[in-house]
């Protein structure tokens, strides 16, 4: 019976207690900010990230917890993605879409293998780099869009069914890959070791998908519990997380999946907004703590290569962007709106980065390249993105039409 | 460059991520299971915690994300019930309420006190588990009330402000004391030394409080991010709760009183709103792991031990009760709903019951007899509490109202 002298709680729970705290609160502030300057709250976030982190600041230091709540954060942007995916919109809008997809990623990849290989020497890390950043995050990019009154336009509708595709494409080749790689080695034994129990999982996926979607969600509105259904769906897509994860795939890849599945029931609309809060106070962390994670010591050298591999990373995407205009509407305006409207990379290449560098398959310098790239792409889409709408026809623009 | 063979993420952390996934989906069988047979959900959800913790099925083990977690559903909890509290009803309530707080209070310590004592030979500990006991969650009460449509009736009404009262008491008298108690010696130097931080936290959260009320949350509107004001409000508790863990006072003290700010704000009822899907994936999480820090070795003593002071607990309310009712009404029915209604102990000392534990105050016995007396007092209350109610006339009731 005799007292401790900590009373309240560990000394440990309370300083990610106020890490926590911190970090949200500043999280906040930094989105203001970016929201003034017309910018993704991503760069204000992976920013203070940087800053607060233990190369600079040192308020936000490595925790389990904050990688917890990181990983939280990641599973439930990727559960909303997938719950935001209408498959039926994604067979609709065909072929552009999927010449966008596949395109940008073909480009994307070829351009900057050579180029990540040429930096680093090493296959394995190219391979990984340049399929990390073939995905896109369209988030800004419907933004803009939003401000010119496009939503409804057909290069963004066509966009936004292609960053669907490529993020699926590379979630689905990248897991793999780099779980082959991650020995260090590449041969056909390791890949067919690797793409057994992900080809498992995927089709455990697809039964409980449908038994899911026929039998169990019709049943829901028997779940008399205040959050019940919410708080249902939120640990499917949990559970289903860890499943892809026993599978050698990346829990998100689970998420992602629980959220394609969910959107085929009634409980979309619901779980979508009760989702909400929750990613509210965990997507920020993701995003801190990947800046936490930069090693300001290489970012010197990262910041040249970086910069490099933008170039090419930002060509990939606008060449996409062109093969699609030229099989759908021959209008040059046209392609490089979607060309230019795909480059922006996300929160993906960040998830990917965060994967690799647990993986042992990227240093702290490539990760901080990755970062980097991300960084440089989101913030040059929106600037270049309203000159292109504002430079000409918008189809339904309310922009400066006067400038051709 | 070389890999790791674990790929996906650190084995540690998926395994807290299957923790959580089984236990949100666990807990929400369990609370519609007591919904059913209109019991608190908190009952379901440590039983859980007790079946699938170490002592029986091994799936749920210790874990630091898993305790940061539940310390997030105890701040989550406060919050609200802070958020919810109204300064100006409770100062309108006055005396009915204050005599059956203060008089529920009374009795409780009073009669459970030498009880414990002769059980545990420990005055510390008597001091601590009688003090844990007087605290009063109405949530079931509420829940019967609400059944009855009793919910503006005088009793309901005076039940809500005691309970709120009594919490206050509770958790302004416990900290400094459990901090006092847990040198393990009772002096009036040691009561200072723990009274004046927690004087200069009261001190600096009216000032605080003030500044926030009258010049920061006027200015909210101007946050434009979506969520933003709710991740704001979220961080301001979980920074305040820091603060007050700083002060030697427990963090939920500092989230209530962060809650009792900004109810006097305008944006109390969009922070409840949003605030709910978080507490939904929180507070089960709090539930469960209290289940799963009982000792099931311990608990045939403590059961017996559980129940007689459960005895004396809910005599203890009761005898407030019938105070109260003398004071106002003098009606014997009225007393007794409103004692029978104070019965009910549940998220306060199963978090007083935590403090304890992490303080070295109670050991794992004592623990289980805390929990012990919360279920039972939590089970038997709606029960005792619809017989009554339709015993008789009901103010505003649609119950049965021939049996008297």
């Amino acid at each position: 019976m005799k007292g401790v002298p900590e009373i309240v709680a560990a000394q440990e729970i309370l300083w990610d207690l106020f890490m926590y705290g911190v970090a949200l609160f500043m999280g906040v502030l930094a989105a203001e900010a970016c929201k003034r300057i017309r910018q993704s709250e991503l760069i204000g976030q992976v920013l203070v990230g940087i800053i607060l982190g233990p190369c600079v600041l040192g308020i936000l230091r490595p925790s389990q917890v904050f990688d917890f709540i990181s990983l939280i954060g990641a599973l439930t942007l990727l559960f909303i993605a997938g719950l935001e995916t209408d498959v039926r919109t994604i067979m609709r809008s065909g072929a552009a879409a999927t010449i966008l997809a596949v395109g940008g990623f073909i480009f994307t990849v070829i351009l900057s293998m050579p180029l990540v290989l040429l930096f680093s020497g090493s296959m394995i890390l190219a391979i990984f780099v340049s399929l990390a950043l073939a995905a896109t995050s369209i988030g800004i990019t419907i933004r803009v869009f939003a401000d010119f009154d496009m939503l409804r336009s057909w290069e963004a509708q066509t966009i936004v069914v292609a960053a669907v595709l490529d993020d699926l494409i590379v979630i689905l080749l990248l897991m793999p890959i780099v779980k082959a790689l991650g020995a260090g080695t590449i041969s056909v034994e390791k890949f067919v070791e690797v793409l057994v129990p992900a080809g498992i999982f995927f089709l455990c996926m697809f039964i409980i998908g449908v038994l899911f979607i026929t039998y169990i969600a019709p049943k829901f509105w028997l779940i008399k519990t205040r959050g019940g259904m919410f708080v249902f769906s939120f640990s499917f897509a949990l559970l289903v997380g860890f499943l892809a994860a026993c599978a050698g795939l990346s829990p998100i890849v689970g998420a992602y999946f629980a959220g394609l599945i969910l959107a085929e029931t009634d409980l979309k609309d619901d779980v979508l907004t009760e989702i909400s809060p929750v990613a509210f106070v965990t997507v920020p962390i993701f995003m801190i703590n990947i800046g936490m994670k930069i090693n300001v010591g290489v970012a010197g050298e990262a910041l040249l290569m970086g910069l490099a591999i933008s170039v090419v990373a930002i060509l990939g995407k606008i060449l996409g962007g062109i093969l699609a205009g030229k099989f759908h509407k021959n209008d040059n305006r046209s392609s490089y709106i979607m060309g230019v409207g795909m480059v922006p990379r996300g929160e993906m290449p960040l998830i990917f980065a965060e994967i690799g560098l647990v993986a042992g398959v990227i240093n702290g310098m490539w990760y901080a390249v990755l970062v980097i790239v991300v960084l440089i792409t989101t913030f040059l889409t929106p600037i270049v993105l309203k000159y292109l709408i504002m430079g000409g026809k918008a189809p339904h623009g309310k922009g400066d039409k006067g400038k051709t």
